[in-house]
């Protein structure tokens, strides 16, 4: 009756993990957990009985909070968009209609990838073959994405962006050099400091191309 | 002896590939099972087992051509810069030192990953936690790079690129645009043709920028 025994006594620190944290808190520590894992061995490596075992509890518990590998990435897509929405409305509201905020911005999402490289990878990268996020999960993206398209219109209009481009394209442009500047730093250097490296140095730079191209009121060989 | 009867089987099927094919193209279509695995699941799910299995060897045989997983993932990584650079450097003979190359170049990175998206994503992002290239494989990568700031160095001493940066850091940021804009497209909608969908349409619109704000001969308002 080994394995009986052994199952009782994992049960039993099922239910005391669930008795001391309380359901919510267990959902959060198993996230947790699974952000560290996507941390050491990649995005896609996500492994429900690793999880399980690094909490001490049975896989089949994990069911309890999870429907199951893509419902916990799920989650960590929705909570990364979350977290990351949150930021970029306070950067808005702080800089306003104001095309310093592009600097600002992409500083911003530079920053927020390497604080979270496994959220970033899974919010902007397309790491694991098969999982598509809910409707809910992509509705979060999609009404940040909106709100850009808008601010991004209100610039046009007011005559603070020249970009021969409707607010939508001009918005995809701004986030490809975004992206890119910072897709390249995680690729290269994800441990340099931001400001410093062959990419992590550029966004100063990143947003004097778009303000020179987008307001031609700075031409690049004036500034250092 | 089913065991043993089975091991025969294969060990024979394996010199029989051996035999009819010889070693480099046993090579090559090891890499090339490698790289259909690694479109289907992903680039970091590469697995020996599943290659040998697909190819009707035993797994240890694949140690004949490959000292592990690395090493395979090394031969796709320089296979992937060879195959680049030979497209990079016809296009910059055909294009000369203008800018229309530009976005010659922006397009044919876009078709590269499209083509080749397990090599682009083992070139060009950081899909196998722990996998590092070899000295041998970074200089082929570190060789195109060169051409790149050397190119462009000859665009700025001409007065054609006015970025107010040097070579290095006004390559790194015509990089980041271009990796951006493929970036966004592979993870958004890596079906799109090029010329259609939200990044994929970009790729002029995306030169007409560095111009603008290179050459600043063309304010985003003019162009349509």
């Amino acid at each position: 009756m080994t394995f009986g025994k052994a199952t009782a006594i994992r049960q039993s620190a099922d239910s005391r993990h669930r008795r001391h944290f309380g359901f919510n808190a267990t959902r959060d520590a198993i996230m947790s957990t699974a952000r560290a894992i996507m941390r050491e061995d990649g995005v896609g490596a996500l492994n429900l009985s690793e999880i399980a075992r690094r909490m001490g509890m049975k896989t089949p518990s994990l069911y309890t909070y999870f429907d199951g590998k893509h419902a916990l990435y799920d989650a960590l897509f929705r909570e990364g968009w979350r977290a990351y929405a949150a930021r970029t409305r306070a950067l808005a509201e702080r800089h306003g209609a104001t095309l310093g905020v592009l600097e600002a911005a992409i500083e911003d999402y530079m920053r927020f990838a390497d604080e979270n490289p496994d959220l970033y990878a899974l919010m902007f990268e397309r790491p694991v073959p098969g999982f598509v996020p809910s409707p809910e999960s992509i509705a979060e993206a999609a009404a940040l994405l909106e709100e850009l398209y808008a601010r991004m219109g209100g610039l046009i209009d007011a005559g603070a962006v020249r970009s021969g481009l409707d607010a939508h394209e001009t918005s995809e442009l701004f986030l490809a050099v975004m992206h890119g500047l910072t897709a390249l730093k995680r690729a290269n250097e994800p441990n340099a400091a931001i400001g410093t490296g062959r990419f992590g140095s550029l966004v100063p730079a990143a947003a004097r191309l778009l303000r020179a191209a987008w307001q031609g009121d700075e031409t690049g060989g004036g500034r250092p």
